[in-house]
């Protein structure tokens, strides 16, 4: 079945297992982030796993090369829940991953509480405010708390995930403070930190959290993950990330 | 006038500013954690400063070489805060530094609200559930929360440092969320954070973290500070740190 591409989108190489990815820089397309986070989320190998904020569903897409969990991505805006759905269609991944279209603090009175075993997100970085908005409104939507604040994230995480179910999320360590303690008032308990560093020599300008719903409190700061060598070069960590290589093909 | 010296106790050299402090394998001895995080403050030129669990004053002596601020320690074991002045002595600091012999939770009763510029904190780590307590007084006191807890500690400095001021405390990552969570809770916002590995591909064992009382909440993330590296010798930062070469001698 031919896809349609719409104005301004172009398909592109998801560099592993052959995936690719409809994208639009009128519109959307996934930053490193979001590959940083579909690797670092522990993954059951079966189960439920659902994707918030899916944007292109970039996440859910990768996730397939990790497990044989059935995927769910829910994004809120038609548009791009459309192009996240025209992607997986390109990859033939229609029976293992499903785009829901809606607000994630709804989800729960559709799907129930408590039924995702792992839940990825990537949410609007931004608060409100003093925020610049002359962006588009799906780029602002994407970027900025308009859809949802991250305590309205968190909640609907804590409310779909089962006990002991994790969740993993990418942000900016701006926000630290306010995703601990958050996390902690919802009883998902950050267990597993991360932070990406550009250089070694840099500050941190992404950080990724697993928590655990109702986990012991105890986090575990692993090892920064540096992006650029010294030569300007992505470090080989990154790389294996980008090819999938460490993993192999599945 | 000749400082004695009781059994088991020696003096060592702090290896900056010709400093000299008395350490004891059996009672007490400073570790890097103390000269790292008497670096990571930030702290004023003049006014008053405060550090808290003072043990045998390693901290407050070190900060006589970033500041011409009064700088006082407090200390609960009468054995510690003895080794304490009786380094001061030594160095002959008795008019830039003060210990007090007491309990820091009943310090503000004493000195007053808020009347401190900048506080450190190297508290003890490890909560009293589960932990293994075969140490002997001394030192299980220093690691321990038995004096006071997480919280106490942060009551304590949120209690006698001013608005706008500065409180750096040195901890460890597995608490990252209790401390994260507490200082908030208690108004003080946590703003730069920067974690320690002994080793660039290690976890991170050490975390220092400065907060202001009444901050705008937005955290900073430094660089990873890096003990050893690949050459098993310490980097370039730890001795520059050790030794004082970037302050230079003041």
């Amino acid at each position: 079945m031919p896809i349609a591409l719409l104005p301004s989108e172009r398909i592109d190489d998801l560099l592993t297992h052959d995936l690719r990815i409809i994208q639009s820089d009128e519109v959307f397309s996934f930053s490193m982030d979001a590959v940083l986070l579909a690797r670092f989320a522990s993954i059951p190998p079966r189960g439920r796993v659902l994707d918030l904020c899916t944007g292109n569903g970039v996440i859910p897409m990768l996730l397939t090369t990790r497990t044989k969990a059935a995927i769910e991505g829910i994004e809120i805006q038609p548009r791009l829940a459309d192009m996240a759905r025209r992607s997986v269609a390109i990859n033939g991944l229609q029976e293992r991953v499903i785009i829901h279209e809606g607000d994630l603090r709804e989800l729960y009175k559709v799907e129930g509480h408590g039924v995702y075993d792992a839940i990825t997100v990537n949410p609007p970085y931004m608060p409100l405010n003093g925020s610049d908005l002359k962006l588009n409104t799906h780029q602002a939507m994407a970027r900025h708390e308009l859809g949802c604040t991250l305590e309205e994230v968190i909640q609907a995480c804590v409310r779909l995930v089962r006990t002991g179910g994790k969740v993993s999320m990418v942000h900016k360590p701006q926000r630290l403070v306010d995703i601990m303690s958050l996390m902690r008032q919802y009883r998902l308990e950050p267990k597993v930190i991360r932070f990406v560093h550009p250089r070694a020599h840099m500050e941190a300008n992404m950080v990724l959290i697993e928590a655990i719903r109702d986990g012991k409190p105890e986090s575990r700061l692993q090892p920064p993950l540096i992006v650029y060598n010294e030569d300007n070069q992505y470090c080989q960590e990154i790389l294996d990330i980008y090819y999938g290589a460490k993993e192999g093909k599945s």
